[in-house]
């Protein structure tokens, strides 16, 4: 393999650098076989024999991505399914916000008062796809819900830190670029005979330090003065480009904020190519809708959830409030987050309630305006992409779709701090919206003049959901998984909160398939 | 500022690295003042008074963006407008090739054969445009040219080096973690105490190493054991994900392949947003079209240049096959390349031609096929972005639009490199597809058998281009772009070739804006 054939090894090399400890000769032999490893693709839905599931009932709990999988696998065995959802809206967290559309919290009620436009919207839930989830493609695919890109990453979007570059918004790509050229000239000189090199070959120190010039954009003389990826200080077009001087060391590598922000994008789920349907992400709970929708009876909380010996007995109140309904099912897969279960009437084991009491709800929200124009395009050259702040909106996503159109819907912010969403959701629509327009301001001077319509999302206090992306402690997920994936009698949870997917629609559908799989496989077997 | 003010600050850093060499204390004041300059952002098109060119006949040579650009600018001023194209092709380079076109070379024909569909096209020419090219994007706005985002980076794209990685194709998204991480985990150790670091303050070195952990996702102990931003050997929705071992460290770093691939969407022109026009690059021309078009005659070559002391005399063949027209005009632009200016007769002088002889035709090639299913999104979840090999194809681009529908096309080849070039040039259309073919297939194993419809252009042997990107050596554009673009007489030189913007069609618009400007100001002084 080539870390062991000919020229410098990566052991050798961190070996010199009197750095070995904790590099062991099984990790080196890892390394070396890392490219051989293929990683594990989705394998498509369960493939349920037709007919399998005729006689039997299936109560759905939630009419959100996982209960909608659920109902849609089910049913095309001959599964009879009835599908319970609370509130009037279909989707779960996937919700799309248009004009006209009224968001309720238990406190509060917005009507979204956005033109009435198709690329105008707000996803209000998820609002992106990784290319490699690919439940949630195949399901896109099968169902012909078109998708486009979505920029998660650009490089003319901000990154504002109050404590750093004297409060003033940085570019993006300038930060990138200056990073990479100090880290690589720092490297570079650390490389040079009169230090650690010392111990390495000339010839081995120069195939690192050829890298780090490309990597740093460094002079010849393996300095970082600045580079052209960056942009210029005059026009390059005409005349050749001249680097901006490179932003203080001292506030790019500093402070915390820098630290993280500048590796959002590499994480896997974050990374390009991103995607999102075209006219908003309900696009794919309507495609579910057309396929299982008179299955569902909207307005219809369920109550009560009971194992019994020939089945499990499922209340629920009816929706023209003339009191409570039951059905006794073969099976229910129950949709709602874990601590909203633990509040409907049960006989489940303390084993069972004690992993439903580890499931934590959480606290996202978002801010969405119209611009009065496109003016993030038109001043800021911005086209799609995420800024980001250290003040309590955290990000602004600009749209990836209507480019130079007329007018777009903006993310005004995005967090997911639980101590920040506490504070969101704490105040009324209203002020929600002034406090965001003062802190977009600081990114984007004359921001409360530039929009309208704007419209926010708590989703601790939205009925029926109470949290947004549930998911156990870190700790607690190899702990408890085990028993709350089993079903619980004749009883199963569903959603992203079962996976390590939490908040991602890819961990919703997969869960679903876990448990459609269990179900098929107990009807084969009575 | 945050360079000098408290902490530490570049300048101590790098003297305790003992590396101060070349940095002086006017460099760091650069540095500090840096954050402070404002990029000049593009003024608009020249703004002429109405009526101003009135009585004032202008011949353009040559239909490309430059000559299109002039033509528009200058009717709105009044100015009378022949536009004289030799073929019968409107747009330059800019071309897109659809269902049925032809592309002509000196020594072949070949038409495509792609099916039907607005979304099947290979542009042939420009194919990107980047957000903060202000002169295009300012014409896509006032024409309504839609715009949708170009994926120039993808994560999943291969990186292919048959030297290396045993001759596997690579996920860019994991050379890169892999990549950032190796290069953390070497200045962590390097910055440690037992090294370099000693003579830094512990929370210098502390501040400094918490960065590197986030930017390479080190372990607590500073060690790079691979990420799972890099994807997963498991399933890393159901269970916790496990990184692949880092890819060997001689592989990333020990060639030259891997040196410029790592770096290539830093380029400020290469970055993200990056768009496309929605249905073609050709949609510019198009547009330009409807207002330029009845201006404009087609299958007009240009024989002869002559200043004379009322006017520029311009000789071009009649379309009609019937002899030599002249015109006698008050100006002449031509958008042809230098040295196919040189092959017109004309009285230009010694200097003006020695500048026009510098312009060297640049030698891109591309070829596209149709895929006919789309098996790089279906098999390889490659949605848009570049592969990179080092075989002589150089570059596959996946298209960034239609994304799971039927087909797609493709690029299995655009290469720049003279001597690459050059060899494709030499062979027949039919002989390139086969060579293609076969390297595309160490990345897309049986890739004859997906794909169809196979078209390719060497633009130097395009009749009346002879080369794509024309552009000065380095070291000449300083030297003779002044003298190049003042007038010879009456005539004046535009496009690409004029500027630092070589290969974009910015380049050529600001071309001609210069040249309008100055077309105005001797119309007003005369």
């Amino acid at each position: 393999m080539g870390d062991t054939a000919g020229g410098w090894t990566r052991r050798d090399f961190l070996m010199r650098l009197g750095a070995l400890a904790g590099t062991s000769a099984v990790y080196q032999a890892m390394a070396s076989l890392g490219m051989l490893v293929v990683p594990p693709a989705y394998a498509g839905p369960p493939r349920l024999p037709g007919g399998s599931g005729r006689g039997k009932k299936v109560v759905i709990v939630g009419a959100g991505i996982a209960g909608l999988t659920s109902a849609w696998e089910l049913s095309k065995a001959g599964y009879e399914i009835t599908l319970l959802e609370a509130t009037q809206h279909v989707g779960g967290r996937n919700r799309t916000v248009r004009h006209g559309d009224t968001l309720h919290e238990v406190d509060s009620k917005q009507v979204c008062s956005f033109d009435d436009e198709p690329h105008l919207y707000f996803n209000a839930g998820p609002a992106r796809l990784p290319y490699h989830h690919g439940a949630v493609m195949a399901y896109c695919r099968e169902f012909g819900v078109a998708l486009e890109p979505f920029i998660n990453t650009n490089g003319a979007a901000w990154l504002h830190d109050s404590k750093r570059f004297g409060g003033k918004p940085q570019r993006q790509h300038r930060v990138q670029t200056d990073t990479r050229g100090y880290l690589s000239e720092l490297l570079a000189k650390a490389l040079s005979p009169a230090s650690l090199g010392k111990a390495m070959s000339a010839e081995e120190v120069d195939g690192m330090k050829l890298f780090l010039r490309a990597y740093g954009d460094l002079t010849p003389d393996y300095t970082y003065k600045g580079s052209n990826r960056a942009g210029s200080v005059n026009d390059s077009v005409m005349e050749l480009g001249k680097p901006h001087a490179p932003l203080p060391m001292h506030d790019l590598f500093g402070g915390e904020f820098m630290q993280w922000k500048v590796s959002f994008a590499e994480d896997v789920n974050q990374h390009p190519t991103m995607m999102q349907p075209v006219g908003g992400m309900d696009m794919i709970p309507r495609a579910f809708l057309k396929r299982v929708g008179h299955m569902i009876t909207r307005g219809a909380p369920v109550t009560s959830i009971m194992n019994e010996e020939r089945g499990v007995r499922v209340r629920y109140q009816a929706p023209d409030g003339s009191g409570e309904r039951e059905i006794l099912a073969d099976f229910c897969i129950n949709n709602a987050p874990g601590y909203l279960v633990l509040g409907m009437h049960n006989n489940f084991s303390a084993a069972y309630r004690e992993g439903l009491e580890k499931i934590r709800p959480g606290k996202l929200f978002k801010i969405a305006f119209q611009g009065k124009r496109r003016f993030w395009e038109e001043d800021d050259q911005i086209f799609g992409g995420i800024s980001w702040t250290d003040q309590d909106i955290t990000q602004m996503w600009y749209p990836p779709h209507g480019f130079m159109s007329k007018k777009g819907v903006l993310l005004a912010s995005y967090t997911f701090a639980p101590q920040i969403g506490d504070k969101w959701s704490a105040m009324t629509p209203a002020a929600r919206l002034r406090a965001a327009i003062e802190q977009c301001s600081q990114l984007h001077p004359g921001f409360g003049d530039k929009v309208e319509a704007g419209v926010s999302v708590a989703w601790q206090k939205v009925p029926y959901m109470f949290g947004c992306a549930p998911e156990l402690e870190e700790q607690d997920r190899a702990k408890y998984f085990p028993r709350l994936r089993q079903a619980e009698g004749r009883h199963y949870l569903v959603g992203d909160q079962m996976t390590y997917q939490s908040g991602w629609q890819e961990g919703a559908i997969r869960s679903a398939h876990l448990v459609v799989e269990d179900i098929a496989e107990r009807t084969a077997t009575a």
